[in-house]
This record gives C-alpha cells, structure tokens and sequence, in this order.
C-alpha cells in the first residue's frame, strides 16, 4: 500500500543523537554523545521513600487522571523556585506543566506557528527545538551569535525587515546546548526590549541554569518582561532525574491558557504518579544539597575535559569553556568535516554529536558537541585524548 | 501585548467534558460526565510492589532517558496480547509506546493530516478525537452510524466522491465512546476491504475491548487486514490505572517509523519508569484476574443504569444498552436540548456531558452521555432516578 503521509513527513528527519546513541549502547564505547545526566547522581532511595509515601497516602489519585494544568503543589513549588532563582512573579495558574520540555517545544509550536512563520534562533541552536518547531511548517533564520549571546543589533535588522513573519525568537541563554555558552546582562535586555518593541515572543528555554559552577547566577530574560512576551521552559530532567518526564511552561495567564488548550489535545496531562512523586520528594528532601553535588561531579568533570583540550588539541582547533551545564562545543577548522572525525573515533570506540544538525540551514560541518556530564573523570580524559589524537593526525592546519 | 497566535488556536475549544469535571469535583455531585475508571478497583499494593522492584532492581534504568520507542519487554508482552486477543501477528517493532493513547490520536494527526484533509468518522465519535485532529486544520465528514458500526455503504459513497481527499477513517469498533456500541463482524470486514480498494488508513482506536461483560469478542479490524492499512491503538488507562499514561501504536512498520519520527519531536519518550513498572506487574501479576473483576463491577453498574432507564425514563427517549465498556447514550425527542436538562439536574447535584460535542460538524443537541464506571451502584441508582425526574417534568411528547 503506498501510504499518503501529511507533507511534513517529506522534510522532518530522525534526530541524529538519538541514532548516534542506538552505536554507542555498547559499554566499551566512551561516549559524548548525548546528553544524559549522571544516573549515579539520582537520588535514588530517597525517590524511592518518596514514591512510597505517594503510594501510601493517595495512591488512588496518584493513578487517576488529573487536570491538564497539573498538580497544584507542584506548580506552587515551581512558581516559587523561580521567582527566587529569576526574579520574576508568578502564580501556580501562570505555570502548566509538560511531559519533559520537549513537550513544551511541541506545543509552542502547536500554539504560535503556521505554515511559513519565521522562528529567530541562535546559530547554533538546540536540535531538537528544530525538529519539534519545523513539524509546524516555519522556516529559521539564525542569528549571529557570539560569547555573549545573540548579537542583538542583527535581531533588530532582521526584525526591521522581516518583522511581520517572525512569530518567535527561541534563545538558551544559560549554558547554551549545544555552546554550552552564557548571555551578558546587557544582551538579555537588549532581547527583551526588541521583543517588547516588535511584540514578538520569546521562547526562554532554561534547561540547564541551576547547574552553573562558578560565578553569579543572571537574571532570566523573563525577569526584564513587562509585556507577558516571554515564555520560559524549565524541566526536572538535569537537576533531578529524566525518566519522569516533567518540565513546565511558565508564562502570561492568556498563553497558558492557549498551552492547556493544546495540550488537551496532545496527551490529555502529564503523568499523575510522576507529578505527586517529585512534589512529595521536595517536600521530604532538601534539593539544593542534591544540586550541589550535581554541580560539584559535573564542574570536575568540566574541568577535566577542559584541561585535555587545552593541552593535547591542536592549537587550530577553538573550543568554548562553560560555566556551567553540561556541554561543550568544538570548532575546527573549516576545511574538516566533524563526520569524518567521528567515523576515525568510532573505529576507537569513542563518540561525539557532529555539529551540523544544530544548524538549521545546513553547513558548519567543522562542528562537534561534546557532552561532559555521564561520565567520570579518568573516561572523560582518555576519551578526549583518543579525539585529541585523531585530530592530531589530521592535515589539520 | 497583542499575541500573535497561530490560526489553528481559533478553531480549537476546550474540552466540554475536562470543564465539566471541575464543576463536578464537589464530592455530593452524583457524575454520569467523566471517562474515570473506577479506582477502588485499582491494584494499587501489586503497583507499589512491582514499584519497588523496579526501584531495587533497576533504579538507575527507570530514572534516565530510554528510547522514543520504548522499553522492549513491554512492547513483547503488548504484541502477544494484542495478537492473541485480536488475531493479528505482529513483534515488538510494530509497536511504540505514547503517552496515552490520547498522544497517538494526536500523533496520528501529525503523520498524516494537512490542512483540508478529510477524515471520516462515526457519527457521533470521540471528541478528544476531533480535538486532536482538528489542530492539524482537518474537516471531518461524518458516516451515518447504526447499531452495528458505520453504514458502509455510506463509507463508499462518500470514497467514491471524495476519495482523494480523505485521509484517514477514526473508529472505535469496541463499546463506542460515546454511544457504547459494538461493530458487527460484517462491518469490520466490510470497511477494511473498502479502505484497502481505496488506499486509505483506518485508525482504530481500542481502548475499551477488553471490558467486555456478555458475548463473544470480535477480531479486531486489524485482523482482516492484508495490507498495513490499519493502525490500531490501545492503552492501560482503562484495564490497569490511567495515571501512568502509557498507550501503544501498532501498525505496519513503515509507519511505526514514522510514528517514531514525531513522538522524537513531540516529547523524546514515554516516562521510562511508568513503562518498566507496568511491565514488571504484568511479570510478577496476572492482569486477567484483574480485569474479570473490573469486567464484573461494571457489568453490575451497567446492569444498575440500565434497569433504572428502562423503568422510569419517558417510553420516548432512547438509549444504548452496551455490551462492555463505560458509557451509554442517550437519544431524547429531537426538541428537547441536553444542555437545558444538565442545568436543571446540575441544580439536584447530578452532571453528565450533553452529547452535541461529540459530533464534530454540530447538532444533535437532544443527545447526551452517560458513564457508568465510576460510582457504586447505589449512587448510579440515585443519580438517574433523578434524571429520570428530571425528564418527566419536561414536555417531553
């Protein structure tokens, strides 16, 4: 049968980590490839207790269906941890929460974008913010974009001009993946007042920004928002664990209200066990110890990968130096292609994400993405200096 | 701010039903509105058990991220069930995992729907349903349905006129929601050998058939399937708990790979510990003794709705009499309006949902449904004693 799939199936394709990860399962393979927490950092046993607790108190609503927003002492605890961490004011009813923040890629595009929108992204930006937004039918325009950020007088130029097909602008601006880079005070104020000014949404997403290892944590974007033009995306996946699938839109009460909506029609509402467990987990635990150990694993890890870069990469070679998070990336010169790289290291057992994908009009071949965070120290080095030595053995000047 | 939204967000509306529940939440409130399996009868000590297997055995697994198609042994166990409950013959790989079967229906949409495509559907049908296609700006014809499922020759018809335009036909064969009517053998085949003349993907959507109280179990659709043009769904919300949100797509691989595709985009994976947990009870439990006791209960609430509506409902009002399931429908005189009868009996304390929702072009406004999972008998008793009241008040002939 010749089946007649919906257009979008002709340009939607699989994400590359997620086949990458399918070769490097094997355990000799040291891999930084994807992006996965350390699994030796859950808090297991205390998950476990608090799992028990769920059971014993209110299983029956635990199993039951629940609303789409989500469950309410959960959504409290959030609005609460991030007006103290972003210096914003939210309530419980500006947050709904999502199976994972990919989820909220999936319905910001499902809420803002039709068939020939324009999306503003950092260059290079997230792969799988791509995926979920060009099932929606939008085009990309990257902007340039530097240590500091998007450069902010190129979104302006780009808004002068292409203003009334840009629907919005999606930024990481806390430890960038795949950069692993941070944004300076002045160009998240720079953003938000283009956004103001040209009422366009930004999509803030901030997976990874209570992971930072070492200086003062910024302001969100969100927190230089009189208009409701943010929308910030947060997850439980980097600080606590992935498997329960939940993040979180937190924004203006009119988009909420457009995100429950769409929802509704995506999946109903997000797991209601997952829900009561990490809400009963944070009242029993102090999470703060647990993302300070996090912090303090990751930071060594960090400065590990760091350290053999610095030393054995060929000095042609640029590569960034997070503050935080859980990536690096890593520019080589422009005439080698990451892929070939890649196929040397396989052979070696070693395995990283090139960079191209995270471009979404195609080139920068001579990119890679280096996780550092699911591994420890001693297999961070060696693999590192495998890559070191295979770039070494390049024509690579 | 003015926000620019896309254009399906002017079409989409919230679900009547999910605002209905949060009127009816007030425990004195006797509710015939929701889809809610009963959870007294969920195995909530066997779940904490398989529980805190997972937790010891395979923690670390559970907590972090899996695959998009999700956990293996579960996808075993779902293809030997679902092949020999419904005579089909497919593995593992013909099957992924979503987020309730609410995220196939949504999904379903994204693989194969553009603006302006045709979908059929039975007359009335699900109305999550239509929600989750209509966000990808499809038009729905509606099939003229009888006691046993579509009027087929009404499908050809329809296909002979408009056949390139349709793109998918939406059943629910077993114990319908929202009529509680089972398909005809006859029908079944029937409407696979047209769909398979005509080339068009049929979604059969499952998630009642195993809550059958009286009668024979019918092959599915899928099992007169020759070729691959059924895509079949199913989910544990109703015969395990719908809490965890776990349903499954199974199809013709080409399209599984497609699936695959946009769940990637949509939310990466299902919660990876909800799939192990389930498949660990259905390890170390039998779930068919579960289910003959659920079967049991409802049958008695069935029984309970069914007496009080042959006896003290007006001789000119119709209903259903389902052989399974969780609803029945309600036909009043074509002058009487549902919507005026809940608000008289939402004054008494008793709610269900007025079935014109269900009917995706509108009408039909004499309609209404019933669930009957939910409450104990007596309560069921009581509450349509009371609409019957209700009903012979109004001028009904």
């Amino acid at each position: 049968m010749e089946y007649k799939l919906a257009d979008r199936m002709s340009y939607l394709k699989a994400s590359e980590i997620r086949e990458i990860l399918k070769v490097t399962e094997r355990p000799e393979v040291i891999s930084f490839a994807g992006g996965l927490p350390a699994p030796e950092l859950f808090p297991i046993e205390a998950i476990q207790e608090a799992s028990n607790r769920v059971f014993e108190e209110e299983g029956y609503k635990a199993l039951q269906y629940t609303t789409t927003e989500g469950y309410r002492p959960l959504r409290e605890w959030i609005s609460n941890r991030m007006n103290k961490r972003w210096q914003t004011a939210f309530e419980p009813d500006n947050i709904v929460l999502t199976h994972g923040s990919q989820q909220a890629l999936d319905l910001s595009g499902k809420v803002f974008l039709d068939q020939g929108d324009i999306v503003l992204c950092e260059s290079p930006t997230y792969l799988a913010a791509i995926s979920a937004f060009k099932a929606y039918g939008c085009e990309f325009i990257e902007v340039p974009t530097d240590n500091e950020g998007m450069i902010t007088s190129q979104v302006e130029s780009i808004l002068e001009t292409q203003g009334n097909r840009v629907k919005l602008i999606y930024v990481i601006p806390d430890f960038q993946n795949p950069t692993g880079r941070t944004w300076s005070l002045r160009r998240r104020e720079q953003l938000v007042k283009l956004a103001t000014k040209y009422e366009i949404v930004i999509i803030e997403d901030n997976p990874y920004g209570e992971l930072r290892f070492e200086g003062e944590m910024l302001p969100s974007l969100q927190s230089f928002d009189d208009v409701g033009c943010v929308v910030s995306l947060g997850s439980f996946s980097k600080v606590f664990c992935p498997g329960y699938r939940i993040g979180w839109v937190m924004a203006h009460e009119k988009l909420i209200e457009k995100y429950v909506l769409v929802k509704q029609g995506a999946d109903l509402q997000c797991n209601t066990m997952a829900q009561m467990v990490i809400s009963k987990y944070l009242e029993l635990y102090n999470i703060d110890e647990h993302i300070d150990k996090i912090r303090d694993v990751y930071r060594q890890r960090r400065d590990a990968a760091i350290e053999v870069m610095e030393k054995e990469f060929p000095k042609e070679v640029k590569f960034t130096r997070p503050e935080g998070g859980l990536f690096a990336w890593v520019e080589l010169p422009t005439h080698i292609n990451a892929r070939v790289v890649l196929e040397k290291c396989l052979e070696k057992n070693v395995a990283f994400v090139p960079g191209g994908s995270f471009f979404p009009n195609g080139g920068n071949e001579n990119t890679l993405r280096l996780n550092f965070s699911n591994m420890p120290v001693d297999r961070i080095k060696e693999g590192l200096k495998c890559l070191a030595r295979v770039l070494n053995q390049l024509n690579i000047t």
